[in-house]
């Protein structure tokens, strides 16, 4: 079995030079998402890697068809049928580029310069889609098999957003049975390990408030006519209570508090110092609802991202502006539907509106909180193929952030998830992102080591 | 008598083309005070008044230093001890004049256009200082003395808040005794006269809440670090209660309320329509305070005047910025110290600080309400002038607006004021500024027996 493993590591070096020049064709396709002018670059990326599966003996490829942008599938499942399924995830379209005149190269040339792969993409998320082709292709050549069944799913549209995901799900349901979800968008850091277990959900929102038809006079107007950006203020300031806890109401109902041994975990996991070093403060907030490390990973919030109107420039100007805005964003504790939770916050602003001003509620991104394995065979496959590679095990985090997709796949198909990252780099969603390919050699030999053990867990009954 | 009017009137007429002609070489200057590039500009046309002055055997004529820009003054003092002295005010500053690519001409070249004068500053407010000295030039050339003494005032910061203004009048308090103010910064609107009397003071700030040492991610820090964008809505919202009233505490303390018969005065003027019309809104706010005619011209208020902070694009970014910013600013009621207003202010509004966010509030104009003459022989003198030019009366106005510079004379000289404006004009402060020729010239009618009328008020005891 051990031969398996280091046939199979033996081949990736062996092919290192010819894998990171490949590469480069992967890399050349600027499949940015969120630009519609490169809708048929992203389209032409699906195809280029479906034939990449085809080559190796992949069944039923397809880039398939969605309300946007096509999600990769194909499926190696000649492992037997004691053997799991694991549906890996990652994403092959990349962040937009500019601003380009910081870039030191053609950012879809693909470049080697100190040991780095420098383009888009190289490292988030191309990395993870070329991984796991070439783990598979080391696997199959090696040893004529793969240690699981595998089925593909590559998405198009992670870096916008994610806005035909569900329904493809949702579509795709039966096809994307599994046994385990693996996660590979992320980083393996073999110098700190750590694995994101869970996170919160997401409900983004823009508010308008709408007054007199222009900007008018405050000294012709001034009370006389309401002021939106007063209004705007008030809709801020009933957002929470002097302790920082939210104030929709019923915000908290669905609200599902986590056991004590979570909470511990989440202790553990917390670094003080480090956040407040920066965040640049001297003061955490919010003391009363529970403690930091709690309520930055677990309570769900509410935050103004982003507040304009009237007049932003030097000296004054003497106006009642005609409108104001506001950009929202709640992080959403386990258990809170983005869905109740929108319609709690468009209720709640819209109750400000009056036969003085206007206030309108757009509900952008709704997403749920995800949940990824913690303990158990799935886990321990991933720790110890990690703790092989760099000799230490992940640090299991838990982040207050979002990942929309697998908040998807927890609640649509309910499967386990665990993840892996692929590689290391930096200026991801900046210019002169690039891969560390030493790194990225190191998390090939792990996901050979990662698959292998998933095979020993065996499928479920 | 009329013999004096008719024969000064006489030589505006004669003369009329060549006043036109050399108005040219007043507007060349580009004489903006808001732009210190254009220092010498301001100073060079100050000079040039100066000598006009001079030209026409005006006595002491000097572009007296400030702080900041030259005031030019001038004297003329042989209409005999009987005659009153009337402190003539006019400013020669202008406004900036982007955006230049609007202008149809050169902004510093008159251009006679459809009978009118198109130039910046052709309107607001060379023609008040060009309207004076022709006026006086054809009293000279046609009786050989003007009906009153004459001391000019004109000043070359009013476009930029007059900084330097009170302080000029404290330190040149002597030489502007005079018996009357008359200010000529407006416009003689031949169809519908009006004549401002009293306006609201005014006091501006600029507030910013900091916090975090830039923008962070809302995910990592969501429930762990105050954001300043909600502080600033809660400074706005604690501006007003729900009725609108201003929650400054003593803001009303030394607010005093205009009698009666002001009152209703204030009413009789009050155009509800227009005003709902020109801010394009259906409900006035604010009703349980004072009659909206109040509201609008005599009760104090406070406006937020822009806000911004954070995410302004489209989407959503999900930060906790670093800075929230509040520009405000209070227009004043009858005896309410801009001094004193602006402290509360600043003390209400740091008092949000803690140690979470820091608050701070810049005061910047401080000016106060001020107040003409509503009835008497010098209104009446004013008066008669305009009827006998364009056949009515002048509409007494209450404005809810500030007019700093009478702020101060009323504070610090303690002198009557009324108003008389040359000319009428568009484009004030906007591209293609003009002057409507044959208006100006009737109210350089108007002027030669508004001071001819002055000078039968005699002087006073």
């Amino acid at each position: 079995m051990t031969d398996t493993i280091q046939n199979a590591i033996d081949y990736l070096h062996e092919t290192q030079d010819k894998m990171m020049e490949d590469y480069k064709d992967l890399l050349r396709f600027p499949s940015i998402s969120a630009d519609p002018a490169y809708a048929d670059d992203v389209k032409a990326c699906a195809d280029w890697i479906v034939g990449q599966l085809e080559a190796m003996s992949f069944d039923n490829c397809e880039a398939i068809e969605t309300a946007g942008l096509p999600v990769v599938y194909g499926e190696w499942l000649k492992a037997g049928a004691d053997k799991p399924t694991v549906l890996v995830y990652a994403h092959y379209d990349v962040q937009p580029v500019d601003p380009l005149p910081l870039w030191r190269s053609e950012p879809f040339e693909g470049v080697i310069r100190d040991g780095n792969m420098v383009a888009r993409g190289a490292s988030d998320n191309k990395a993870g889609v070329w991984g796991n082709l070439k783990v598979f292709e080391a696997l199959l050549r090696a040893n004529g098999t793969l240690p699981v069944n595998v089925k593909i799913m590559f998405e198009g549209e992670e870096e916008s957003g994610s806005p035909s995901i569900e329904d493809f799900v949702v579509a795709n349901k039966e096809r994307l049975q599994a046994d385990l979800l693996l996660n590979c968008d992320g980083n393996l850091k073999p110098d700190d390990p750590q694995l994101t277990y869970a996170g919160r959900g997401i409900v983004s929102a823009e508010v308008r408030v709408t007054g007199p038809s222009a900007d008018i006079h405050s000294g012709l107007y001034g009370g006389l006519v309401q002021n939106p950006l007063h209004v705007a203020g008030q809709i801020i300031a009933s957002f929470h209570d002097a302790d920082g806890r939210v104030q929709l109401p019923g915000y908290y109902d669905s609200l599902r508090e986590v056991n004590a041994a979570e909470k511990e975990r989440i202790a553990a996991g917390f670094q003080e110092g480090s956040l407040k070093e920066g965040a640049g403060i001297e003061n955490f907030w919010g003391e009363s609802i529970a403690p930091a490390s709690e309520r930055a990973t677990v309570y769900p919030t509410l935050d103004v991202n982003g507040m304009w109107g009237g007049y932003q420039g030097a000296g004054n100007k003497t106006i009642i502006p005609a409108e104001a805005g506001i950009k929202v964003t709640m992080r959403l504790a386990p258990d809170q539907d983005p869905r109740v939770v929108s319609q709690l916050l468009k209720r709640h602003v819209e109750s400000f509106a009056s036969d003085t001003v206007d206030v309108s509620c757009e509900i952008g991104e709704e997403a749920w909180y995800f949940q990824l394995v913690t303990e158990g065979p799935w886990l321990e496959a991933v720790q110890s193929a990690i703790e092989a590679t760099v000799g230490s095990r992940a640090q299991l985090v838990r982040t207050g952030g979002s990942i929309p997709i697998l908040g998807v796949f927890n609640r649509l198909i309910g499967l386990p998830i665990t993840g892996f990252g692929y590689g290391d780099g930096e200026g991801i969603h900046s210019p002169n992102e690039y891969l560390k390919i030493d790194t990225f050699v190191k998390s090939l030999e792990a996901a050979v080591r990662l698959y292998h053990n998933f095979g020993e867990v065996g499928s479920l009954p």
